[in-house]
């Protein structure tokens, strides 16, 4: 592999061990001291590595580890006043630290959005063990944009297939359905 | 099977025998008498089932047909005074029959575009064998959208696949490359 997928990605899912009845942990910035803390009460959903230009990613990571979880299960404990909002017109309100960029939470405000009550979390930047393992890729051809070579493409989704994430250019089938049936129960066709 | 996928589509691939040097047929509209008739003078490209809303369909089906092939090769040979687009400001103009509502082609205009160049056909419109086979299967979550019930919706997949059709969300991964790697192009960032 030419590229760095993700520091946590090199090692197989080794950084993801199982831990039974993990309830969640605490994420902290990448900041020496006065560290904004961010409680999760709960097991993140849907965690998966993401080639989107707006995730947050460590420094050379080609994509994102990005997690979901209820949004009334976060809570920033310490130096919130650090944080502010990357885009205030995005659909997802990515609150960063304003000293080392970090991502701490993304929220949905839009109640007629299809993941409208979840928040996206970087569980990377938790030192628990247990959190949910990346399940799948997701906008894989969208690295091309950032400066991925083409000609690396094959290669990369293999490596992503050889960790047991299947790769998609969109979200995962299962994600793409919520989405479409959020259209369509905004334009009055949905059928369950 | 619940769902009427397509008509071409039910009876495995077998309408889509291979035709040694096929080079192009004639597509004709629906219409009992004064067909609009568009010449093809190459065989197609990325024949894929679609589950968007724009493309067009036959009465009852959940999915189109849809190709691709250079622009230059398509050539409208009889009753062209029948033809309007669909809607002008769309990426691709669609020019349908106005009496029986087939669309003949699809064009983009836009020399921006990743597929400019290519025009989009449905050779079901087609009397001549030999037209590339459907390869895969494209915004398969987008039927929901259109009425297919969210239930259905792992069916649906698993018979496409059983067809020798992976399905996506959108495109396949090949085509998405390429318009990744236009858009790079667009902003400067593209590396081969
Ligand atoms: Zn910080
Ligand atoms: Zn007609």
């Amino acid at each position: 592999m030419i590229t760095n997928l993700h520091p946590k990605l090199t090692n197989g899912l080794n950084d993801y061990p199982e831990v039974n009845d993990f309830s969640g942990g605490t994420l902290q910035c990448l900041c020496e001291s006065n560290k904004v803390e961010v409680k999760i009460d709960a097991q993140t959903l849907h965690n998966h590595a993401c080639g989107c230009s707006k995730c947050w990613k460590p420094e050379g990571a080609t994509f994102s580890l990005v997690a979901v979880v209820p949004s009334e299960k976060v809570q920033v404990i310490h130096n919130e006043d650090k944080l502010a909002i990357v885009d205030e017109t995005a659909a997802i309100q990515r609150h960063f630290c304003k000293e080392c960029n970090a991502h701490m939470f993304g929220r949905i405000e839009n109640k007629d959005h299809a993941f409208y009550g979840l928040d996206f979390v970087h569980t990377e930047l938790s030192a628990d063990k247990g959190w949910s393992a990346p399940q799948f890729a997701a906008f894989v051809s969208s690295i091309i944009e950032t400066g991925t070579p083409t000609s690396e493409m094959g290669d990369i989704r293999k490596t992503l297939n050889d960790l047991g994430l299947p790769t998609y250019d969109v979200l995962s089938p299962e994600l793409m359905d919520v989405i479409s049936a959020k259209a369509a129960e905004l334009n009055g066709t949905l059928k369950k």
